[in-house]
């Protein structure tokens, strides 16, 4: 396998989905229709034998009967008719396939085991690549190609490869609301031909994708893979959730994208020791996405933090430090400047600065983030912003937050903004209070700041940057 | 301390609020307005010599110029100010005082530390209980009693004492989004008088409070809290979340409520033994509050999950196990039932039992969960409901989701809903999906299925209540 092959296949001129239905509720469908919605500009042909058009394309009855060349199928055909359908697909000249089809190793039945073979056979001898099969394929957005139509319309500068479609979906459509964007995403499922290994290598030479994040269930060949992300990582940061990293998990993968999985310990030293970055939960894989998406590198451990009362400062000084942090206390020629500054709580304020001490109103989370941002002792910031609650805070606008927190372009440390879940639960949807935070993070978005539902998140998601940057060698 | 004491006072028929004002951004007028929003039945003697009015009330010179009685003071005047109010409390007969007053102790200052002696030692003289001071006293919605408007007008059955007066709102406040609604909140910062174990007590025997959360930065007597909690938690579950375990958290609570924290590890040991559930984070205590408010005893460790595709079923094995639950295969006798009822994937589908497999549209993730809530190898179940979020959806109505995973009355094993947080960022705040998730949420806590953002969440309250049972004398 060579990456420029798999570029030429992610770039295609035209597309065939075979196994195209009028059905709204299928993929056969959605395939078809999101090309259309995301603006892919070459042909699209969809096929089904039933149907005259799907659509509003016209639909042809088998892939030999289209006209023009067809690059690349999306094959939503049953499992019975794949073989068929590889044989067509070869006759037609066809590069490549994606089978979202379904139902071969992963059912763990001697038949769906010994179809898989079969498929991997004819797509070789008809010269054909295959991408799955049981998985959900492309996002390009850049090119008008997605699988859904819950997913974002821009796109970006991060990679994804997941061998779990639903985590495609999942990590795509969460991650634009912390305004991380794709290049590319690819669903893999059971990688019978191209695998983790060669999308890996496809994304490392891809200009369009600056930070790859992958979700993988099983390894094909480990030994590749680290020799990759050892390659790979000084120039590109690698952010790694596993799946099936227990002894239930384990029993999972098998019969979800038929992958051994294997042990917690190893995978993550290994990992590590390869300089990518590993992420436990998918929340985890979005915050450190965040994260290496709207920060500079993070070039140490200390901390400092500013913004909340005393509980949140308590707490997030233990966070912080759980995550790896550390949470040095305030310098003495900080306290100095405060001190000279007129201010009556130097030798009283800390780090974490608690605001509930505050003795002048006019002295905001702001100066303390700032005063700490220049220092040299500290390495990144956390602003611990309040949700607005009182009735009275009804009068905040968005710019007074901003300006207690003098987020702007002068900011010179990294800096991660703790926002909380207003709508964590069931209250009314469409308060004031909500509205007010939705438009903070956007803005925040906008100035470079990321943001974090909880301080404990923003610090481990912290933590893995500095701890990335830490083993890097350049 | 007699627990009887602390009931009375904490069931005023008058209170002053000496050091009222005008100025709403100030507490001194927002606990007298809270006393009139919230309904408090009783006088209300808003005290201040610069106004003859505060809050649409009388407001008084002194809090001796009053007719009437004054059980219950709330003290906002400056520190300064402080020795003189106790000693005009005392001269009118007054039984208690909050301190919502702070600079003492807490500063680390020589000054203050003594002008705290001082007011213990005045309080004493005058016969006059202290709660505070540095805290913002006592929630009680049942009386109409709040220190904030943003605090929920509903009363509820959850007892809370936390040290942190910020605590004890955001607690209360995103408590409410989850359906946890609060007996007695007290926040009792330096604890100078009264004390948490003087809380636990009043609250152990309180016949409103049927579960206590705890949020504590200093513990005055370790041995006696164990004592308390060995005796209390046999018949009343109490959470506790301490802040401060860590090294720089620890520096932080002597700043904040003048506390000495200690090792994270000997605290959770030592509670643990005694009985109690230790929560890691403002987040996991209220994940913790919600299962035991909603569920009957979880007796055993052995989860049942379903409702995810792929991805989503190996991910919540792994946080499920990872959490200390037991992700067991699915049994064969549950099988066997599957295959009688024609299911073509009766020897596939495992637990978690995986959606995107199945083979017919009417065999739902509430056929599983029906299945293993009626098997005796299963203690508890796990809804991953997803979000939906493609436009074809937009028809699911709230009636759909609820009937796909059968929850009705007739649940039989402690159900956890799983329902993802569409409100992570930035989008646009008033979409449909955001209503049907804010609406789905409302009706499963109507159902008594508490829900969690995220299955690892959910995961970790369940083995906190779990765990709790297994320890359990009775």
């Amino acid at each position: 396998m060579h990456s420029h092959e798999l570029k030429e296949i992610l770039n295609p001129g035209s597309i065939a989905v075979i196994g195209a239905t009028n059905n709204e509720q299928t993929m056969g469908n959605g395939f078809v229709r999101s090309l259309v919605e995301y603006g892919f500009p070459g042909k699209i042909y969809p096929v089904n034998p039933k149907h005259a058009e799907i659509a509003g394309l016209k639909a042809y009855a088998n892939i030999r009967d289209i006209d023009g060349p067809v690059d690349y199928v999306i094959s939503s055909v049953p499992a019975y008719a794949v073989l068929e359908m590889i044989r067509d697909c070869g006759q037609k000249g066809v590069k490549a396939i994606h089978l979202f089809t379904a139902r071969f190793s992963e059912t763990g039945r001697p038949e769906g085991i010994e179809l898989e073979r079969q498929v991997l056979e004819a797509a070789r001898a008809a010269g054909i690549r295959l991408i799955g099969p049981n998985c959900m394929g492309l996002f390009y957005p850049g090119k008008g190609i997605s699988f859904s139509d819950a997913l974002p319309h821009n796109g970006g500068s991060t990679g994804f490869i997941s061998q779990s479609g639903q985590m495609a979906e999942d990590v795509c459509r969460y991650a634009a609301l912390r305004g991380v964007f794709f290049s590319k995403a690819i669903s893999y499922g059971n990688a019978i031909d191209f695998n983790e290994c060669d999308f890996l290598e496809h994304m490392a030479d891809d200009p369009e994708t600056e930070r790859i994040l992958m979700y993988v269930e099983g390894v094909r060949d480990g030994s590749r893979l680290c020799a990759m992300l050892k390659y790979i990582t000084p120039a590109k940061p690698v952010i790694i959730l596993k799946g099936g990293v227990g002894e239930s998990g384990t029993r999972m993968t098998s019969s979800h994208t038929a992958s051994m999985a294997g042990s917690k310990q190893i995978w993550t030293a290994m990992v590590r020791q390869s300089g990518a970055v590993v992420a436990e939960s998918m929340e985890e894989l979005l915050d450190i996405a965040t994260t290496f998406t709207f920060l500079n590198p993070i070039k140490g451990f200390n901390v400092g933090i500013a913004g909340g009362g005393g509980g949140a400062s308590v707490l997030a000084a233990d966070l912080c430090e759980a995550a790896g942090l550390r949470v040095i206390p305030l310098p003495m020629d900080i306290r100095e400047e405060l001190k000279q500054s007129g201010s009556k709580i130097w030798d009283w304020i800390d780090n974490p600065a608690d605001m509930s001490i505050r003795d002048r109103s006019d002295f905001t989370p702001g100066h303390c983030l700032e005063l700490m941002g220049k220092h040299p002792d500290f390495h990144l910031l956390i602003a611990l912003m309040m949700d607005p609650h009182h009735e009275h805070q009804k009068k905040i606008t968005l710019e007074d937050i901003l300006a207690q927190f003098k987020i702007d372009t002068r900011l010179i440390k990294p800096m991660l903004a703790v926002v909380p879940d207003k709508s964590l639960g069931c209250e009314e949807f469409a308060d004031w209070k909500w509205e007010l935070l939705c438009r903070l993070r956007s803005k925040l978005l906008e100035l470079r700041v990321p943001f974090y539902p909880t301080v404990g998140r923003a610090a481990r998601a912290a933590w893995k940057m500095a701890d990335y940057f830490a083993r890097a060698v350049n």
